[in-house]
C-alpha cells in the first residue's frame, strides 16, 4: 500500500495516520466487539485504542458496560492476536484502514460512536477514492426475475456513467447489481457481514472473488469471521453511510433493505426505490419507501441526476485538495499517461499501453476519475476536459 | 325528473334554475360549438346562452372569432332543433342538465370559460351527488393484464368503500374500472366523449348500456354525436374537474390519461398513480407523473386516505344544507326507510323491502350517503352512525 495516490492527502478532522501499535489495537478492537458497538465506540473516542485493548484484557472497569458484558470482552481479548490477524488478511491481498488513514472514507465519520472500529479492504483500489461517487444498489435475497433484471441493468448503467455500485454481495438484488457492474468492466463494492476472506454465501464464492480482483471486499470482521443476523444488520449501516445514496430494487415489509434505506435518510443520504408490480409483494416495500421521502427512479440516469453530477459537484469537500499530476504515483501515472486525450480507449488498451494489469488499470483510473483527471464515457475512457484544456485540475498544488 | 332530492337544494352562486328557453338554448349550444370552446364560454358569460344562440343564427358579428369560425357557427346555428334532441334524449331516458340546475356539479365551474355549456345524462342517480364522492380511474386503452386488474380491483375495492368510480369508458383501463365498480354493484359514471346514446366504443355497447341503467352515462355531446380527436381530449378535463381526484393506472409518455391527471392538478385535485414495472412502457407515464407531484397508491384504501373520508369531510361546502328526513322524496325516503340500523342489508333486501328496483335502490342509496344517512360497508348498508343516534345530520333543517 505504500504506491496509492493516497499517501498525498491529508485526511480531515484526524491526528494523522495511526501508530502500527493503534493499528494493532484497532484490529484487536474488531476481534473483541461486535460491530457497531456504541459503548465501545465511545470508549474509543473518549481513550484511544490501545488503552481499551488493555483495559479490557486486563479486566478493568469501563463505564456503561455490564459485568456480563465486559467478562466477553475480557475473554475474547485474551486470546486476540492482532498481528496474526493482520499477516494473514496480507497474505490474501488484503489491508486493515482505520480512522486517520489515508484511504479511510471520512462520511463513515457521520455514524458517530457506531463508525467502524476499522474495515478490512481487499482489492487495490482505494476505498476513500471509489466511496467519492459510489451509490449502493441493494434488495431482496428472493428477488424476482424483473428485480435482478432492473438491479443488473442499473448497477451496469451507473457503471458504465462511472459511478461505484456498493452493494453487500448476497443473493438476489445484490449480487445482480455487483454483476451488473463487472459486466462493463464497472467498479463495484461488497461490503460483507463476515470476513473479506470468508465466501459468503456460499453461492457466490466466485462473485465475491471477482468483486475482490476486479473491485473492492470490504467489512468490519477479522479474518475467518462468520455473518450472523446482527452482523448483517450492522453492515447495512456501513452501506448506507458509505455511499452518497441508496437504491432499493424489491424490498418486502420490514426488510433488511429498508433498514439500510432508513439509515441512508437519517444520514442526509438519498433514498431511491425502482418501483415495480402492485401485485408482488416485493414491490410493498419499496411503494412504502416511494410514499415517504425516497425518490422513485427508472433508470441510471435518473439516479445519477440525483444523486449528482461527476465531477462537477462531488469531490473538492471530501477529498481535500487535488494533486498536480506530477505527484501521481507512478504506476497511476502511467495509466494516466496511456488515457488519449481524443476519442477515448478501452481498459484493455490503456493497460496495455501503460504495462500494468487490466483489473489494476481500471481500478485507477476510477480513482482518476475521482481526482478529475480523466472521464469515462461508456466502455472508453479519456482526459476530462478540464484536463485536456490543462485546466486548473491539473495544475493545482496539493495543500 | 321531478322526484329528486335536488329539488330541494340552492345551487351556489348561480340565479336558480335555468328556464325552459334558456335550457333549450344551451342544447342549441351544443350542437353550435365544440366542447370547451372557450370563446362561445366567454360569450355565455357575457350575454346569456338565449343571445348568443340568437346572434349566431342571425349571422350577427360576435368578438374573439374569426369570420370562418362565426361562418361554421351560422351554419350549424340554423340547423340546430333543439327541442327535438330533448325529446330524442328523453325518449332513451335520458336529460339535460346546466348551469343552475339542481343537479348541476358545482366543481365544473372551476373550468371557466371550458365549462360545459351543459351535460347530457343518461341514469336516474344525481350527478351532483354522486360526483361529490367520486374518484376518476383512468389509463391506457392497450393496457396489460397487469393494468386491467389494477384498475378493475381499484374500481371495486372504492365502489365498496362507497365512493363513486367515474371513468371514460374507453377500452382497457377505462373498461377494467367501471367493470370493477359494477362488479361489486358499486357506483360508476362513464363520461363519453360522444352522445350519451351513441355506444362507443362499439364492443362496450354492453358496458356502455350497464353504466347507464346501473350508474351515469354523461357527455357534451347531443344525441347522436360521435367522438372525435378533440372530443376526447376535451372530455378529459370533464372528468378532472368532476371528480375529487384521478387515479392514472397505465399510461405511456403523452397519452390522454396524463393530460386528464394534469388537468386534475391544475384544478387544485389529487392526482395519483399506480405503479407497474418499469420494463413496461405502459408504467413510463405513470412513473413520470410519481416523479412530478403524483402520489403513489397501490390499493382503494391508499387512494380514499388522500382523498378524504367519506362523509366526514365532503359534502358541506359543496353541497348546501342537509336535508331533514322528512323533506326526503317518497322514493328515497322509502328506501331509507329499509335501511337497517344495525348490521345492514343489500341492495337487494333493501329494494324488496322498499318496492323500489335494484338499480333504482342503489343509486339513491349513494345520494343518502351523500347525504350522511347511510353508510356502505361491503356489499351492506346501514344507517349511518349520527343518524342512528338521531344526531344532528337527521335533525338539521334546510337552508
Amino acid at each position: 500500500m505504500t504506491d496509492t495516490l493516497f499517501d498525498l492527502f491529508d485526511t480531515e478532522g484526524t491526528a494523522g495516520p495511526p501508530s502500527p501499535e493503534e493499528r494493532l489495537a484497532r484490529i484487536a478492537v474488531t476481534r473483541i466487539a461486535d460491530p457497531g458497538d456504541e459503548i465501545v465506540g465511545a470508549w474509543l473516542r473518549e481513550r484511544g485504542s490501545q488503552e481499551v485493548v488493555r483495559a479490557l484484557v486486563a479486566g478493568e472497569r469501563l463505564p456503561r458496560a455490564s459485568e456480563r458484558r465486559l467478562a466477553g470482552y475480557r475473554l475474547r481479548g485474551q486470546r486476540v492476536d492482532p498481528a496474526r490477524d493482520l499477516a494473514a488478511a496480507e497474505a490474501l491481498g488484503g489491508r486493515f484502514i482505520c480512522p486517520g488513514d489515508p484511504e479511510w472514507p471520512g462520511q463513515l465519520d457521520d455514524l458517530g460512536d457506531q463508525r467502524p472500529y476499522g474495515l478490512w479492504v481487499r482489492g487495490r483500489p482505494s476505498l476513500r477514492m471509489w466511496a467519492l461517487r459510489s451509490v449502493a444498489v441493494v434488495g431482496a435475497r428472493a428477488c424476482t426475475d424483473y428485480g435482478a433484471h432492473m438491479a443488473s441493468r442499473l448497477a451496469a448503467d451507473l457503471a458504465e456513467a462511472g459511478w461505484i455500485v456498493v452493494s453487500g454481495a448476497a443473493y438476489g438484488i445484490d449480487g445482480a447489481a455487483h454483476r451488473g457492474a463487472l459486466s462493463v468492466d464497472g467498479a463495484t463494492v461488497g461490503v460483507v457481514a463476515c470476513g473479506v476472506d470468508v465466501p459468503y454465501p456460499p453461492g457466490h464464492a466466485e462473485l465475491i472473488g471477482r468483486i475482490g480482483e476486479q473491485g473492492l471486499l470490504i467489512g468490519e470482521l477479522p479474518p475467518g469471521s462468520h455473518p450472523t443476523r446482527s452482523r448483517f444488520v450492522m453492515r447495512n449501516r456501513v452501506i448506507a453511510a458509505l455511499t452518497r445514496g441508496t437504491v432499493v430494487v424489491e424490498a418486502q415489509y420490514r426488510s433488511g433493505s429498508l433498514i439500510t434505506a432508513r439509515r441512508a435518510r437519517q444520514l442526509g443520504r438519498f433514498v431511491m426505490g425502482v418501483p415495480g408490480p402492485c401485485t408482488s409483494s416485493l414491490s410493498q416495500g419499496v411503494h412504502e419507501l416511494l410514499c415517504g421521502e425516497a425518490a422513485l427512479v427508472t433508470d441510471a440516469r435518473e439516479v445519477a441526476e440525483l444523486v449528482g453530477s461527476i465531477g462537477a459537484d462531488l469531490a473538492p469537500e471530501r477529498r481535500g485538495p487535488v494533486v498536480a499530476r506530477d505527484l501521481l504515483p507512478a504506476d497511476t501515472a502511467r495509466v494516466l499517461e496511456a488515457v488519449p486525450g481524443q476519442g477515448g480507449a478501452d481498459g484493455g488498451q490503456i493497460a496495455r499501453s501503460a504495462g500494468v494489469t487490466t483489473d489494476d488499470t481500471l481500478g485507477r483510473l476510477y480513482e482518476l476519475q475521482a481526482l478529475g483527471f480523466v472521464e469515462r464515457h461508456g466502455e472508453r475512457w479519456r482526459l476530462a476536459a478540464l484536463n485536456r484544456a490543462d485546466g486548473p485540475v491539473g495544475e493545482r498544488e496539493p495543500q
